[in-house]
């Protein structure tokens, strides 16, 4: 780890360590300084590793507005313990403190009571906009979106722009990209804070703002809009309605979250871990929510497994003849999951990132072919030397003949080409018909490999052995 | 694929397939009203789409800022195929309106001969700028910086402070956090334009500036730079020096592109495929390059597996007397290895989110083993009952017996519990050890619980079965 970072961990947690120290001996004014110059993630972490009952007496020797940055940081357990401790006014203070798009994760997060107590404290414009952001649906873009951006009309000037930032910027997650809308609040056009720094106070907006706007739905998927900003590197972007109309924008630290998430989703997936409603981190999951995360999958790829060994069943007679081949399974059944796995996530995650599309799909498995051949080649020559040298001439192992070393590394190459080619195109496909490509990642594709390896092992092996 | 990108996508496709008429047809204004319609990065990608020869053309008539804008969206060989058509002065002004980071990405990856035609069309100071990034290592955070930020001194007024940022904002990359050094460039505050606007003309810097301030070594690690984006929300963080002194600053949407490279390397690694210098997107690898990634691990896991492979051989006699046993070695091994790698894959991608350090070890392995103990029992009475109902009963298979089916689940039992600590503790140890957790994923895991679940199914058939 870097060592700075380290530095950082190791100053909050000794710090948290002193806390209780600084309150049992109600040295308050000390523990204020020491927490005024902090940074309010810091404080945030710091607050996670105290004993519950500290949390009260620790956040209230915040200045409101630090305890309302704070808040944002801390977990949702924590955020319930805190709630219970407020009064009826200082939960007031935090909420009115809150960014709209905060609240909202707020009460996404909270138990119902809790959740009843915030809304009751949130004035009625406040309570509409919350509102209105929870009826867009889970991972929309609507649902990441804040409603508190600055917007500008057309014919205002550059001065009056300035003005009107000056006495509303306070309440405003960002400033620096500023909306122009029509009468019926359609986005007509943006402006920058840095347009605005370049140009005459007496420009007016209409002759300096951008009109050709990038812009998502309320509906789009967070992903997408997520995707958006590693594509054009925007700082926000605008969201709109079904009517074109200006209702929110999405700021790129939510942007990052998103990506964060899908990413992480992405990998559980790869790696067979199912997707509950509650992600939490790991070490706040329990084991039995953990359980429910990781055993569908599991009972799934156990019974498809039973079809493998229903292969190696019915080639019970050839194995008895030529007990040696049993020993190569595990090799070729490992060579086989690897190398479809290898192919199935470069894939996926190229699909993720862009970088492929279903129209590239020949291309991909003519792709997929020629380094399949190289691969295969490669590891056949290796196991054929392996084979013949170290374990026929060094170690004497006389099962091994020449036929026998020339069916395991056949049957290299023809896994290694299936494997490449089902790893490559099953994602593809998926994508194709609507499916999440990175369920077809590495468990699923080794199942179907597995399968196909053994057939072609046997088949080679009853063809060259003269079996049967 | 969301259906806004498809058809953008789809544009870009049309404009590509049109834009060679275009140009034979002489139709330069029409081209140029469509080009200039369009945000920069998607003229990029049309750039790519479009063939060789009419690359200049349509290049050529871009206006010149946007041309350089465009420019950074575009990829290396397209970029160096441009580059090679320029006129000596067409490059130099490309190269004057790049910022100083794209134009360091552009040095680092264009040949030598390339480089020594841009290296000629910079000025003196760009020059010194360019060669002290390029000093920096590789991944570093002052590799990836930019100088171009708007540097204050802290007894200016904030209106003092709007003539230098209006002077200076045309060259800036980004000119909304202002950082605040001494006579020694020393880091000492910062504004944002935010503070700024709501301060005062008359008051001073240094009144209103924020000087509890985090930030970042040149020598930093890249990920770790992009992870304090991602924790503290900025949209830039300062780089200084080994004396403090400010030299650069890295930018949100470069954090991000580092956040999605090094994730594609973490799941890449995680997949058994090795890094190699050169990254390009999938389409624009050659099957070569391919092969070389994919490789050293495949062989490197196919000579592992051969102990597998030995295992096997040197319980052949339990084999050849329950020849059945064979048939569930592809089951044990596959649910072996799946949740072997659940368990790393979360540990992994925990580890590198910064929810899981090291002194956790203990309180993770304990839930897995808790984990391990519900997922094993679950797995082995399912198998269990399909043994005893499915196969023995329906299928009426004899070789199945009530021993037989305690030997494989409990087996089952033992294999999940050892994957699952194997699986939780080699990434961490990796960590500790200074070793990338990633490479400690599926593949390697597989290979070791393979080992260890044929060795614990052996042993506990022939202690039930009384074989030998």
């Amino acid at each position: 780890m870097n060592e700075e970072k380290k530095e950082l961990n190791m100053e909050i947690e000794q710090i948290a360590e002193q806390v209780p120290e600084y309150i049992s001996e109600r040295k308050y004014a000390e523990l204020k300084d020491i927490l005024i110059e902090m940074n309010p993630a810091d404080i945030g972490d710091l607050m996670e590793e105290l004993p519950h009952q500290s949390l009260p007496v620790v956040y209230r020797l915040l200045p409101k507005e630090l305890a309302a940055e704070v808040f944002v940081y801390i977990d949702p357990d924590t955020q319930e313990q805190l709630i219970k401790t407020f009064s009826d006014s200082e939960l007031k203070e935090v909420i009115d403190e809150l960014y709209v798009d905060d609240t909202v994760d707020l009460i996404e997060e909270m138990p119902a009571s809790v959740v009843k107590r915030i809304l009751k404290h949130t004035d009625k414009d406040m309570r509409e906009e919350i509102n209105r952001i929870l009826k867009y649906p889970k991972d929309s873009a609507g649902s990441v979106m804040t409603t508190e951006y600055v917007d500008l009309k057309k014919n205002l000037t550059v001065e009056d722009a300035f003005l009107r930032i000056r006495r509303t910027a306070v309440d405003k997650e960002t400033i620096y990209t500023c909306y122009v809308t029509d009468e019926n609040r359609k986005l007509i056009g943006l402006v920058t804070v840095k347009d605005l720094l370049l140009s005459d106070y007496s420009e007016k907006i209409s002759d300096i703002m951008e009109t050709n706007i990038i812009y998502v739905n309320t509906t789009d998927d967070q992903e997408y809009v997520a995707n958006m900003f590693t594509k054009y590197d925007f700082s926000t972007i605008p969201v709109v309605d079904a009517e074109e109309r200006l209702v929110g924008i999405v700021t790129f630290d939510d942007a990052m979250d998103v990506l964060l998430d899908e990413t992480t989703e992405d990998i559980e997936k790869m790696a067979a871990i199912s997707q509950t409603d509650n992600e939490k981190p790991y070490l706040k999951m329990s084991a039995f929510e953990l359980w429910k995360k990781r055993i569908p999958w599991l009972l799934l790829l156990m019974i498809s497994a039973t079809f493998t060994g229903m292969i190696i069943s019915s080639f019970e007679e050839a194995l008895s003849s030529f007990v040696v081949l049993t020993s190569f399974i595990p090799m070729l059944m490992d060579t086989g999951g690897n190398t479809g796995s290898q192919s199935s996530v470069t894939i996926i995650r190229s699909i993720s990132l862009g970088d492929i599309e279903f129209k590239n799909l020949p291309a991909v498995i003519w792709k997929e072919i020629r380094v399949a051949v190289l691969c295969g080649v490669t590891l056949a020559i290796t196991n054929f030397a392996k084979l013949m040298i170290v374990d026929k001439l060094i170690f004497g192992n006389d099962q091994i003949t020449a036929s026998v070393a020339f069916v395991v590394c056949s049957t290299l190459v023809m896994t290694v080409l299936c494997a490449k080619v089902i790893g490559c195109t099953l994602p593809m496909l998926a994508k194709k018909i609507g499916f999440d490509p990175a369920v077809m990642a590495s468990p699923f594709i080794t199942t179907i490999v597995d399968a196909v390896s053994l057939v072609v092992y046997f088949r080679i092996a009853t063809a060259c052995l003269h079996i049967g």
